[in-house]
C-alpha cells in the first residue's frame, strides 16, 4: 500500500535524567531516521565519533526490509554496518548466542563508540541490548521494535537481558537506548497472534493508569484489528508514554511503582509457566487471562464492580485474547504464584485494579481467597 | 604472628555520588567487619533485605582462613553464605565459568538482595563482579581483594569483566561494590612475585598523582617488602584514595580523566602482549618496564630530565620489578601500541610525566620518535 504523503514521526521523550533519550513512532518514511538518529548519537558519550554498526536481526525479520534500511540510513550517515542474523525464537536469548555476538563485534574491530541496532522483536531486542550492554563495558544502542509487544513494552524501560536454560530473563542489566525508531508499518508482517498478544499489554497500559486511553480502545477496536495506521500509532505512541512515565520514576525497579506495570502478570506468568510450554498460552495471552482472573480477585476484595471485570473482558474478548484458565490445574497456579519475586514475608503481593485507569501493589489477598479464586476460575462451571 | 591487639580499619571513602561506598583497610581485625558492613547494607537498595551470600573464591585462597572469616561475618549479620570455588589464575575469567556461577546462584534461590562476595584476587573480583552486575540484574557486591594488585587496583573503579578467548576484559561493564574490606595481613601468603606485581602499581601512583608518596615509598622501601604491616595499610590506603579521587571524576571513562591511570600501560600492554605469552612479563612486571621507557620519551619530548627516569629505575629496581626491554623485537611492540584505545586519528597517545606526581595525555610523540626509542631501548647495548 504506497502512501504518497507520510507523516513525521510522532515523538515520545524518556526522561531519565542523563540518560534520556526519545522514541520515534513513524508510518513508514524512513527518511526521516538520520536525521532523528544525529543527535541522539551527539547527545550520547559513546555515539559520539560512532563510525561502525552491528544490525542484529533474526531470519524472519531478515527477510523484511527493516534491517536495509536501516543500513541506508546508517549508511547516509557515514557509518558502516555489517549484519548479522541469528536463529528467530526465544531459543536465540541466551548466554551461547551472545558469547558468538561478541566474537563478531572483535571480528569487525568494534571499539566503545560501535552502534548496536536491534532490528526485530523483543527476543532481538533483549538480546541485542544485552550485548550493547557488556561490550566494552556499554556500546550505544538503538532499538527498532517490529513487534508490537516489542514497540509498545520491551523496547521501553531499559530491561535487556538472555535466558538461563531454566530461568527465562535472569542474567541481564538496565541498559537504555540512545534512541528507538518505531515504524508501525512493520506491524503489517506480523501474523495475527503476535498482534494480539502485544493488544494485551496496550490494554492493560489502559487498565493501570489512563481510563480515557480504554474508552479510546473499544471506541477504536474495529481499526486497531484492521491495522490501521493513524490508530497504531496513536495506541504505540500511547502506550509508549505511559510505559516511560512509569519508568522514570523507577528505573531500576527500586521504589516498587514500577510494580503497577505487572497487573495481570502475577497470575499470568503462573498460567504461561504451568500451562504455556505446549503452546497453550503465549505471554501476551497468559496476561489477558491474568488481567481477567486479578480482575476477579479485585471484586472479591469489594476494590471494583463486577462490570469492572465484565467491561474487561468484553475488550480483550474483541481483541480475540482469551479470557478463561477453566480447565487448568489451580495447584501448580498458587505454587507458582508462591515464587513470584514482589513477594514478602511469605504473602503473595499482586496489583490490583480499584477503578479503571488506576491499580495499587497489594498483599491483602488471603491464601485461601487466592486458592478459592483459582478454584472457581478452574472449575468447568461458567462464571 | 599473633597480634595482641589489632587496630581498627582505615577507612577510604570512594565518593559516586549515590553509589559511594567505604573501603576498610585493616590488618586482621576481622571483628570489626559486620559492624563496617551492615551500615553498606543498609545503605543499598539492593542490600536492604540481603539474606543470603555466595562467597566466591580460587582454590589457592580456599585454603587460606578469609572466606571462612567471611562465612563467620555474614553468619553473624543473619546472612546464610554458600562458598564457590573455581580454579585459580586467568583461564576462570570467562562465560563459562560465569554461566557456572549464574547456575549456582539459581540453585540457591538468589534473589535480587542477594550478596556476592569475591574474596581472592584481580580475577576473583572481575569475575565475581561480573556475575553480580548480570545476575538479575545487578547484585549487591563485596569485594575482599587478597592480593596486592587487587588491593591497589583491580578492586576500585567498578571495572568488572570476563575475557573472551583472544580478547582480556572486553566483556564487562561498571559495577561499584557496597564496600571493599582489605586486610594487608593476607598479603604474607602472597608470593614474591605477585606482591612485586602490585608494588609496580604503587609507584604508579606515586608518579603520576603524588610525589610526597612517591617519596615515602623510597624511605620505606625496605619495610615495604618485609611486609611490615603498618606499611603495608599506609600505601595500599593511599594508593586505593589515588585511585578512587580519579574515579570519582570519570566514573565510566568518558571525560578521558581517568586516562592518567595509564601511565606505563601503553608500552607495558606491548610488551605482555608480545613478550609476556611465555610469562617473561607478568602485568606488573610489563608495567615497570613500560614506565621505564614511557620515562625515557617524556625525557626526548623535553619534559622531564634523566634524572627522573633514574630516579624512577632505581625504586623500581629496588622493588625487585624488572625496568629494561632490551632484546625484545621493536617492530611487534610498535604495531601493538597502534591498537591502543586511547588512539586518535592515528596517531598514538601516551600518558608522559612532567613532574614527578604530574603526568599528562598527549599525542605529541611522532611514530618516528616511538620507533627510534623502541630501538635504542631493545638493542643490546647498555643506555
Ligand atoms: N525487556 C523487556 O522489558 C521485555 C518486556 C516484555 C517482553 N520481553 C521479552 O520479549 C520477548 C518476546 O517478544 P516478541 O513477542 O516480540 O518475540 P519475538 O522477538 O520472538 O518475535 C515474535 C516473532 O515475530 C517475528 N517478527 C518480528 N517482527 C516481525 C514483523 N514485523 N513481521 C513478521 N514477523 C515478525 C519474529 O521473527 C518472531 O518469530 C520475550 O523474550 C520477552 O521476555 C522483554
Ligand atoms: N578491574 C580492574 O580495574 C582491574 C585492574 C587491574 C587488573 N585487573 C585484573 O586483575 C587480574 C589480575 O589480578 P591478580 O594479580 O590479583 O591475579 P589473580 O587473581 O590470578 O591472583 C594471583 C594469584 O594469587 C593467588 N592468591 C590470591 N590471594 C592470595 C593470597 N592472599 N595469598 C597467596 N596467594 C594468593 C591466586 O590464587 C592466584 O593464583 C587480571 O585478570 C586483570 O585483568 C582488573
Ligand atoms: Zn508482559
Ligand atoms: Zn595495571
Amino acid at each position: 500500500m504506497p502512501r504518497s504523503l507520510e507523516d513525521a514521526p510522532t515523538t515520545v521523550p524518556v526522561r531519565l535524567g542523563e540518560r534520556s533519550y526519545d522514541i520515534a513512532v513513524a508510518d513508514g518514511g524512513w527518511d526521516a531516521l538520520p536525521a532523528f538518529l544525529k543527535p541522539a548519537l551527539e547527545r550520547s558519550w559513546a555515539g559520539r565519533g560512532c563510525l561502525k554498526a552491528l544490525i542484529l536481526t533474526d531470519d524472519h525479520v531478515a527477510k523484511l526490509p527493516y534491517p536495509g534500511l536501516v543500513a541506508r540510513a546508517l549508511g547516509s550517515l557515514g557509518i558502516e554496518a555489517t549484519t548479522s542474523v541469528v536463529p528467530h525464537g526465544e531459543a536465540s536469548k541466551g548466554l551461547a548466542t551472545a558469547a558468538g555476538l561478541y566474537e563478531e563485534l572483535v571480528a569487525t574491530a568494534a571499539d566503545r563508540h560501535t552502534l548496536v541496532v536491534a532490528v526485530g522483536g523483543g527476543v532481538i531486542g533483549d538480546l541485542g541490548g544485552f550485548v550493547a550492554a557488556t561490550f566494552a563495558r556499554g556500546l550505544p544502542l538503538l532499538m527498532v521494535p517490529t513487534t508490537l509487544l516489542a514497540q509498545v513494552d520491551s523496547s521501553v524501560g531499559g530491561k535487556v537481558g538472555v535466558n538461563l536454560p531454566k530461568v527465562k530473563n535472569i542474567v541481564g542489566s538496565f541498559h537504555q537506548p540512545i534512541a528507538v525508531w518505531i515504524d508501525v508499518a512493520s506491524l503489517n508482517d506480523l501474523p495475527d497472534r503476535e498482534l494480539r498478544c502485544g493488544l494485551a499489554e496496550v490494554v492493560k497500559y489502559g487498565v493501570i493508569l489512563d481510563a480515557a486511553f480504554f474508552d479510546s480502545l473499544e471506541a477504536d477496536a474495529e481499526a486497531i484489528l484492521g491495522r490501521r495506521p493513524e490508530s497504531l500509532r496513536r495506541i504505540v505512541a500511547r502506550s509508549c508514554e505511559l510505559k516511560a512515565d512509569v519508568v522514570s520514576k523507577d528505573e531500576r525497579e527500586e521504589t516498587g511503582l514500577r510494580a503497577v506495570l505487572n497487573f495481570g502478570h502475577t497470575i499470568g506468568h503462573a498460567v504461561e509457566a504451568t500451562a504455556g510450554y505446549g503452546g497453550a498460552f503465549q505471554h501476551g495471552e497468559a496476561v489477558a487471562v491474568g488481567m481477567v482472573a486479578e480482575s476477579r480477585l479485585a471484586e472479591r476484595l469489594g476494590w471494583v464492580g463486577r462490570d469492572f471485570t465484565t467491561r474487561l473482558t468484553r475488550l480483550l474478548d474483541r481483541f480475540g485474547l482469551p479470557t478463561s484458565i477453566a480447565g487448568l490445574d489451580p495447584g501448580p497456579l498458587l505454587e507458582s504464584m508462591a515464587r513470584d519475586k514482589k513477594n514478602q514475608g511469605g504473602r503473595i503481593r499482586l496489583v490490583l485494579p480499584r477503578r479503571m485507569g488506576h491499580v495499587e501493589l497489594t498483599d491483602a489477598a488471603e491464601t485461601a481467597d487466592l486458592k478459592n479464586l483459582l478454584d472457581d476460575l478452574c472449575g468447568p462451571a461458567p462464571l
